[in-house]
């Protein structure tokens, strides 16, 4: 049984709504509008203990998996939900081993993924061209332990990619259909391409990209997740729901 | 590079619609109503190289992704589709070192994403109650090569689990609130629940079971995938579209 | 060409986000932050004329359609989206002439689009049980010009329904399954039942009615509209979209 | 109460999945794989009322509705679904004393709603290039009983329309961006302009049209309708689903 231990990072759960991804230090406080908790308390205890605040309020500590950190990163710079990143894990076929070349890395939300994917023997190259973004993604990555399987680097995509004979590479980026000739050249035969993209317009010229070279496998999707309430008498699909976060439009390269 | 090698499956692309998932073996041909291909012509070259057949029809050899695998298993006793496997995989949490409880083990196919998601170091225990269905997931299983990451055991889930302490419980099942119960026995604390259920009533059923027992995040979703045609003046969502595949309800355990 | 008249109603345009409906009178006026306008400077004048306001905003004078009606109704009483009418009206088959019963009138939205596809022959017999409602429903009727193809009433349908061989009846309440037998003995042979319900326990137990019934083509069915952004290298669905109105259920009776 | 009189048209169900559209004449027999019908027998005798087959199977007489007729149309001329077609209506605003502009025909089953929402005191202008498909239009309007509300006129309205001051046009044809300006020359003041297109190419243009001349509300639309089954422990959406017919863009006319 895998017990909190010092430094770790926990969910703390606090209702359907709200919840908490903080680091458990011995004498490290966190504070809430519900009172605050002693987050030491949690050393030797297994996930999935609770806490009481100073309110008499009930937090309980769930371990952090990859969605949560995903669903915590900057949704300015990353429009990409679970959804979209379950679907392009099993799109793209990466499993342990798998060597990856990702774009832009953005807030980091897939490199977190994918790494996760990819351990303990592959890697991921995760290329961005604005540092800024960087620096944010640096930090989310290396909180999630996940660091030693991302390599960052800063440059742009569109002029290059300086590593070959990959497994996978998958783009989130405004102009992937420029990518495409240097995605062809970074895969080893076989491998597959993916691109997510929120306009029908990238769509249609990363397409027109992928058929001009040889890939087969070409296709596009969108993905539509409804939330359903379920309880006695009012048992529905919620009023409120995402229309649209991006279509990915997926290939495969051959020789 | 990985080259192909003698008793490696490839996948025989023909065309968008046709696909063939086949065996390579020195002497070994395929014959399809647009000719036959020599096999053992592609031991050594790398994946992504072309046969052409007696016909004179090329055919290309890809590597077989799990998500290949999982719409080469009989679709009578699957209803699983890669959109619904990679939203589980990232809504459980599993990745490497993770072990995971499933049942029932159906034809294989969540299984095999399963077992690529935990290896090198984890294990899935999949139970299934049918003999026959066993026989056939065992089949699909070793020929995907990832059988020492799966434990196949014969069993009624609805009467208990016995492993314990494991990270997620994943149900495909008529009766998946008869097995809630045993799924929070076997959980660790913080672990995953999920179950996908076809119908409304099961999902209903299935809530009530975890609303019962120190669950959190009890939720349920439905996934739609819509397939885009991409050319020129003819860019549009597909006419025909698979309407439901199934909900996806998961909740984490508490202590 | 029709012109605007003293006490006709205008739906004022702003811009894509606001719109106003507006009785025109002589000397009225209509403030809002952008400015003030003369509504009387648009009698005699054809619709799709402009004022410009006291700040020098251009307002535009449209003629009111049903539609704008209905979404300029109180949702709080009303969930009934123009999507819904649309295929209830098609889906009823009512058309001039035709007599229908509707329960609950609610806040008047659905009646007015009734009213619209009866006239000049039919008659709406629209019954609410809620006086407050009733209220709310005849100001909104009497302002639309159809209230003399409404005859508005107060009384609980679960108790029976005064009028009979109606050619539709269309249900917007919370108990629809304890009107069914009400509907059918209201209903001429081979005429149409509706309801709309937003959850599944409602819509499971009013097919179970009307399955206990002689009805035929007993069918449920939900819309999902989709606002699509239509612009250079912009087109997409929007983001944020109606996850859920309500079901629709039908059916027809046979003698 | 209405009975059904010689030459009136019945639809005879037969179950769920089988309806026909026949005329009912003394004398007349319908023949099908369950045995014929006599259908003189329904003369003088309601809605609703059945028919026992030579095989001694029940066949029930409904009175035929616009969505019957629309749905037995030929579907290769025609992709307007009554869902479609229900949201065009409200859309447009159409109602009794409507002039309405509608190309291309097609095969009527638009044409059919139009007029029936005008009747009896609107006109419906329905213009088609092509004399094949007009003569069916024709034949589906005339046996309708809708005839007198429509006037179908040999044209191809890329190059004028030859009525004004109407309150809608609404197109279904392969290049709805073209007629834009004479629809807006066709329209009077606050007129509302909508077309249904299946590629977003076709929304694309149209738009541009549109933004490009005094149009205000230019918007688009798709409309996704499930069918549910429900009955008890199977209630769920059904498998299989119409994925996309098409695109309704819309705008109202100014000055």
């Amino acid at each position: 049984m895998t017990v909190i231990g010092e430094g770790d990072d926990v969910l703390l759960y606090l209702d359907g709504k709200r919840t908490y991804l903080v680091r458990v230090e011995e004498g490290g406080q966190f504070h809430t509008h519900k009172g605050y908790v002693e987050l030491g308390e949690l050393i030797g205890r297994p996930y999935g203990s609770s806490l009481v605040s100073s309110l008499g309020v009930r937090f309980t500590a769930l371990r952090p998996l990859v969605r949560d950190r995903i669903l915590k990163t900057d949704r300015r710079t990353q429009v990409l939900y679970p959804k979209d990143i379950g679907y392009l894990l099993i799109q793209l076929g990466v499993g342990s081993g798998s060597r990856v070349v990702e774009a832009g890395t953005g807030s980091g939300a897939l490199t977190m993924a994918l790494a996760d994917a990819v351990r303990p023997d592959g890697m991921v190259y995760s290329y961005e061209i604005n540092p800024v973004f960087q620096r944010v993604a640096a930090g989310n990555i290396e909180r999630s332990g996940l660091g030693e399987y991302v390599e960052l680097r800063e440059g742009d995509v569109t002029q290059g990619i300086d590593v070959a004979d990959v497994d996978a590479v998958v783009l989130d980026l405004a102009v992937p259909w420029l990518v495409v000739p240097h995605a062809y050249e970074a895969l080893a035969g076989g491998g597959v391409f993916a691109s997510f993209s929120p306009t029908i317009e990238q769509v249609m010229k990363t397409t027109a990209a992928l058929d001009g070279l040889p890939f087969v496998e070409v296709g596009t999707i969108e993905l539509m997740l409804r939330n359903i309430t379920v309880a006695e008498n009012k048992t529905r699909p919620q009023t409120r729901m995402l229309g649209h976060s991006g279509y990915i439009t997926s290939a495969r390269k051959i020789l």
